[in-house]
């Protein structure tokens, strides 16, 4: 049965220099999830880059993850496109590879005409024709347009739409959303890693937040103490891993995660252009952010 | 010794038809607060139209309410002006009245040129002349202007100033501010009443809402019920007052909080004008939500 | 020589009930643009649903295009796409195409990394690749990223960078990029008919607005009335056609433009999902905008 | 009869380093306003810091400037507070000293409660009330709420109010308004001075601009060129003054344009607090942006 819970990592997409994929680094990385103790993963989201990459692309990602990734284990890919039918198309042949839900971000791009309405038809078809659970995904930072809850709470009505990824950070949505669905059918988990735990405090179930990539590890500690209510070390991991969470969202983005895994021993290659690496002075400051966060992680044990 | 915490109602100023203060339903109003076990209050705040009241009105109220409330529960003045030499001035007039503490909102008219030397410069000045402790307001559904951790973290170093009062509901700004201040000289209390108890797990030691005012019981229920580590009832009754919260406040605004406390035996007169009075169908939807809510409270206990 | 001014209908994109391209429609609206006087077309841009399109229709729709169109008329296609790699691909492939140049959104989704530097190895290297010049198109209405003057003034010191649409209607952004770049090789044009002669004012050399679309003759009209020095004929086209222009665009969307031109004698289909066709209240609406717009043009000659 | 047209400077508000307005450094700026030509004048709006002044020092700066200005030359001030009450009794006293009208910002703390009933009920009581023409003045850079062109054109039917200011730059507001507006009655008048030229052929009739607090003549010219349709020297000093207009506005705000009044010989004192004045290397910018634009202009002539 499909349970959307627990600690998720948004797989990056490794770039060599000249922009190809480096399918083998993406396969290692999944790899050290593994062996770290992740059992749930989200290929070609937001942090994966998916804006940058074509079709084909997508789907040989997706192959190699399912590959690698046992069936027992779930496995999420991002299917948001513009356009309704390119969304449908996109979740079936992600659903013949084996992924065990999509995660599908809201189109946004012609933003005065994304009423109530338009958003209601286009998930209730995605969700018609979809073989396998839906996520609606709340991203405002990139989309520009914030999803209300009284429209998420409408279409968690809809048997095939089985959760959110809120990406907000906005409790009050994660709530209101939470105390309006069904549990047993609908469950939200955050994608912002600096409020983790605070947005599972508001009902969020877990969280598929970019600083997984970099620290799986302590992400799994955070969530292992707040479900086994050790609120003491929930609280004191959320402090320690706060700055790193910011650093590689909100502060330096797609490079500066990229970054701190190749420090933390991953291999992420680069990220594609427009997207330009991370300048000297933004990886000192994120070396010594990882550094302290180590350190602090340590002590705590 | 000052210490920032709990439930506190940040009390409306009733008016009449014709625009004028009834001090006498202001003190009543007090009254009722101090029977349901209200022990601090805030007057001249958003909540209270201070941007509608002149110098002598806030004097006055505050006077007022100095004299009915015990000197053993707190009072709290807004006193937060455009230019910081009237703030000060303020402060001080506010302090000979005997108010325990004031709230200063950032200023924000010339949005462009607030940086944070500006505003470094400006809360310094203020907490070095108040003869009481200084408490920083964000609201920026109203000013505009948002404040980030790393300034209010800045300024929590300032022996005067003391606390924070955060409207804009964002737990990472709560909780890094938490994190990175003295919890012995400064604490975070919230100002929004749908997520408070959200806020407080992420570190805020209790409400500056609107709802206080119309539901000052419940409210302290929730309060208690998270003090005492009832998280089972503090989430029942948050999910529970969350409709009523934003209805007195995005909703509906100031002329929906006093309908409201019409409904629920207070009196709060009217807004002053420019505001409207609240519609036939707003009142409605009041009533219902109202009437909904104390339904489940009473079930509850 | 490439010289990039006049009145140019941003093609809309026909398709029928199942969502498939009308290739037909979509000639004969040429046609009737040629009749009408039109000399310049761009193909797959915002209008034209450009993120409902995929790879091989952006194409076919390009080759439809340049088939019907006199090589002596300009005809440009939208390239702009997240990846520099992928604009350079496209851009290429139309080029092929018999384009003259190609018209180059910023990438926006990573919105806090899309910095001036990021900005310009961005440009600089489709501009670089590309066989045609490339005009760059400023639209934060949809990207919610918009381009400061700065930009695209650097960017036009590129031999290649020829040109900037401006969507915005941002006189402030018109006037200084014109006064900075070089008149003869850069060239600006509005994307906003409602203000089309105040952005020709501050040194806009025509307009590629939705407008042209439904109402060619019009547009035409207003141009020759301000290239001619009538400025009070221009302002009183202007002025007619502003409400139209409105309703076309911020008002209606891309659905009520595909309904104007139905009643104009264009074959426009239908938008594809999730763009929801207009309701009867808003044809209405539009049936008596555009009637009061033909009735004052015919009164005006 | 009242007539809302020309150049007119928002008269900055001098202090001393004490935070005291010098009242002999504001007369002695007017008297240089009327050598250089000018014969309207604005006190007590944005650019004169009246966010910061106290009541009675509103009134004296109003007394002052009107016993300086002949009775012959306009002068307005701007009255525009929270409550319309308080709007109201300013006005009338503001019309006790001879002021010929008065411009009223709209309220706009309560953002989210500013609806379009709101603003008519507003400015309708206090058009109705006041003893001298109301100017509407939308400022969104401070205030953050637009009005929008259907407002302003209900608003203008009412007898007593007579003009806009508008200092949003926005040239479909003001085309919209000046178009569906009585010229008669009613007139637009801009608050950019970098775009003055354009929101004038757009409709506007004049401004009311920073710059000209610092650079009355090159604008007095600016406007007659204007008028007299030598529509290539206009552009020509538009173009010149356009950085100088940046400089004293968005770029480094009120300092930034008393530090540019004293390098043209004014006397502006400095700004009052929480305002800092301009630091050493935006000194050095603002003098070079001054010299070439004066340069510039003496090679024009």
């Amino acid at each position: 049965l499909f349970d959307l819970k627990g600690i998720i990592p948004p797989l990056v997409t490794p770039f060599d220099q000249a922009g190809a994929v480096r399918y083998d680094f993406f396969e290692r990385n999944i790899d050290q999830y593994l062996e770290a103790g992740i059992d749930g993963f989200l290929v070609v989201g937001s942090t994966g880059e998916s804006v940058y990459l074509d079709h084909s692309e997508k789907l040989r990602l997706t192959e190699a993850a399912r590959k690698r990734i046992p069936s027992s284990k779930m496995l999420l890919a991002g299917t948001g496109s513009e356009s309704t039918q390119a969304t449908i198309e996109l979740t079936k042949e992600m659903a013949d590879r084996g992924v065990d839900a999509v995660l599908v971000k809201n189109p946004f791009y012609y933003k005065s005409q994304m009423s109530f309405d338009v958003y209601m038809a286009h998930y209730t078809a995605v969700a018609d024709a979809s073989p396998v659970p839906v996520i609606v995904y709340n991203v405002p930072v990139f989309t520009g347009v914030p999803l209300e809850s009284r429209l998420v709470i409408e279409l968690a009505k809809h048997p095939n739409i089985r959760g959110m990824k809120d990406s907000s950070g906005d409790v009050r949505l994660i709530s209101e959303t939470v105390w309006n669905t069904d549990p047993g059918t609908f469950s939200v988990v955050a994608g912002t890693g600096a409020t983790l735990l605070h947005t599972m405090t508001a009902g969020a179930r877990g969280g598929i937040v970019a600083l997984v990539c970099a620290a799986p590890r302590a992400m799994l500690q955070l969530y292992q103490a707040y479900v086994s209510s050790d609120h003491r070390k929930a609280d004191a991991i959320q402090r320690i891993i706060a700055p790193a969470a910011n650093a590689v969202t909100s502060k330096y983005g797609i490079p500066g995660l990229k970054y701190a895994m190749e420090l933390e021993g991953f291999q992420p290659g680069i990220a594609r252009r427009p997207l330009l690496p991370t300048k000297t002075a933004q990886q000192q400051d994120l070396q010594q952010i990882f550094r302290r966060m180590n350190s602090e992680l340590s002590e705590l044990s």
